[in-house]
């Protein structure tokens, strides 16, 4: 190895000192100028990912695998066009918040920064090493990428034409690097570098994120799976929740935020599950209930205990019959990866009990879990969603990759 | 052992439920009702403190740390007085901040909630017990004590009182928890358990805040040293430049906002430092300076490389003319804890210049950096000083003990 993890996460932090003072345009320039770049640099990128795609096709990787590793034409219109979408966004970088005068005639308030070096460590998807970059960018971070080995090839070609943009824009082409070696040492390295680094986010499937926050000395942002309930209550609108419920499931069930377990009060369990459950069926979700559902629905199959933890990411859905509000909150708690949870009633009360006391990262009343993003809360670009209260807690945007100092406009004042 | 340090954290969680749905108006009674508790109990309190005064004069600890951990009739008083401003406070819990209507018309805004279970790891000083349970039950949290050994039967005492008013508020005695134990394998046990625990927090010298940091897996919040500057530049009014620098070092020298390093602009040395220096040694500092500055001013200690990175805690300053702005923001880079650092000015583009590239928690233009503190900013009573960017960063209020979530009042909204 030519340079050392740490000679790279060195160069970072330097470059960090330039990228933090770099104004919004010429950001926002060196965003659209890298979209273009990766635009003119197609057939490049296309033939480096070709490497990777027999290469995964050798090692016998699915075909969703294959599929989400492939830099067809339309993923890198995709990449351009995130990078221009991020360059449209305002720039937190600046911001002063909560400026008042103390009695003192200090006036004090906090200005958004950037957090400095952020180290993105991330499977397959080779669109993340470009989205990673925007967003560190504009908000004024160097970044120290590492992606996984799959992607090898595909990396390094998209890293190098933003460097080379990145030159031509004089920007120091360290404020975005990248670790050129594959193997789990160069990660453990990685995240020891506690003088160096201000923050790892891991983005990729649960293994990886529980590796990366075993082994980091480093504050992580994590992202973990998506255990999602709805909640139908006795006074809920039937119309809006066969709505709701059937889009939270099956309108992308691999995803996060799709609802993986229903939770049914007793006093409309028979009257709502029926219907419910027959236009479940209609689309092809197979139903997993518990006895209580197995009474109303007799032609489903029993839920089992390791239902209730389960993150399907498919069309399975676990149904519960509960018998309070209580009831529900207390299953939520148990079982909810604090992700998103919703509650379908038209009754005031209810409504405002579950908003306060369900604490996952997002909570609904009347409306789909799938609606939980980044771009539906209007955050713009989307660092990740973090299910861990610490510093960012749900939807994160670019506001999530920066922190406030205080400022203070004094006069002489002194302490007293 | 009679319980274990699990089985204790088992009871905080079961307690933090209940606790983040209390009411302002239950916390700030209990608040109130556990400061006249400690005020009726001080007999009590001061003969098990006379336990630990007298086992720290065998140990030979230092007059110093003796005073620290003795509950005086002044210390007792000022416990519960804090409980009193705390209860004033305004409830962070439950404020919705930024709401808006997304365009399908979900409205989506972020309502504050307690982080759920707070680790509280803390040296000496008993009256951390009480201010940490006060803080902790404010804003919503339940909270694991773990004080030091020298003041085991003190800790014991005031968390006694606390749960006995607890019990008589009818709140969960669990929401404020004791580690009954004082060897460091409790300490790492407790660092372990990242499915109970949100957050620690040690309080203390920067050994233990190292040993915390170094073996937990539950994020920490860290109060690392002081390291602060000040820089003198060429256009400074040289009354405000004496009056601030003298308050900064010598107003208590003892504290992590106080002054450690002064750095004048070359082309006021000659002008500046001569009466600045007799200043200082008017009220006995020790002045350490750079070869220029001894040129200058002969008759002090030269600076040596351990100067620009010490943290003094006492009448001791090191001095350095520099060049510029640029060399003093690459000094307060070099060696800076991120902790405060001033400008002296009237010149409106250095003031701009050193508040935007000093990336220090609080960064301040003509004011002294004894001014750092949560009170000072009016955040009321203050948990700590954060020098890491995630979560919070500086002096850190009841605020930095809650986190947002998003909630989303919808209508029957689903993803298109």
């Amino acid at each position: 190895m030519s340079e050392s993890v740490r000679d790279i996460a060195l160069k970072a932090r330097q470059a960090a000192r330039k990228v933090m003072n770099l104004d919004s345009r010429a950001k926002d320039a060196a965003l659209r100028a890298i979209a273009a770049g990766l635009r003119a640099a197609k057939a490049e990128l296309q033939a480096e990912n070709l490497k990777d795609l027999s290469g995964a096709k050798a090692n016998g990787l699915s075909a969703a695998m294959i599929d989400r590793l492939t830099l067809s034409d339309k993923v890198v219109e995709g990449m351009a066009r995130a990078l221009e979408e991020i360059a449209e966004l305002p720039d937190p970088v600046g911001r002063i918040n909560g400026m008042s005068r103390r009695p003192n005639g200090l006036m004090v308030g906090r200005m958004r920064i950037p957090l400095g070096v952020v180290a993105m460590i991330y499977e397959s998807r080779p669109n993340v090493t470009s989205d990673a970059a925007g967003l560190c960018l504009k908000s004024g971070n160097a970044v120290i990428l590492r992606g996984g080995s799959e992607a090898f090839n595909s990396n390094i070609a998209i890293v190098k034409v933003i460097k080379r943009v990145l030159v031509e824009q004089a920007i120091s082409e360290d404020a975005v690097c990248f670790i050129p070696v594959t193997d789990r040492a160069a990660v453990n390295e990685l995240l020891k570098l506690e003088d160096l680094i201000d923050v790892v986010i891991p983005r990729g499937g649960e293994g990886l994120i529980r590796a990366v926050s075993e082994n980091s000395r480093i504050p992580v942002l994590k992202h973990y799976n998506g255990i999602c309930h709805i909640y139908v209550d006795r006074d809920a609108d039937f119309e809006k929740a066969y709505k709701i419920c059937l889009n939270a499931k099956v309108q992308r069930p691999g995803t996060c935020n799709a609802m993986e377990t229903l939770l049914v009060d007793a006093a409309v369990a028979e009257s709502f599950l029926p219907e419910m459950i027959r236009r479940f069926k209609a689309s092809g979700v197979e139903i997993r209930g518990c006895e209580r559902t197995r009474a109303i629905v007799p032609d489903i199959t029993p839920a089992t205990d390791s239902d209730w933890p389960a993150e399907f990411l498919e069309l399975i859905l676990a149904v519960k019959v509960v018998d309070s509000l209580e009831e529900a909150v207390d299953h939520i708690e148990t079982y909810s990866s604090n992700h998103t949870e919703s509650i379908i009633t038209e009754n005031y009360t209810r409504a405002m009990a579950f908003l306060n006391q369900v604490d996952s990262s997002s909570v609904m009343v009347n409306a789909s879990t799938r609606l939980a993003d980044g771009g539906e809360y209007g955050l713009g670009a989307e660092v990740g969603i973090s299910t861990s209260k610490l510093h960012a807690y749900g939807p994160m945007g670019i506001e999530g990759l920066t922190a406030e100092k205080f400022v203070c406009f004094g006069d002489g004042q002194i302490r007293e």
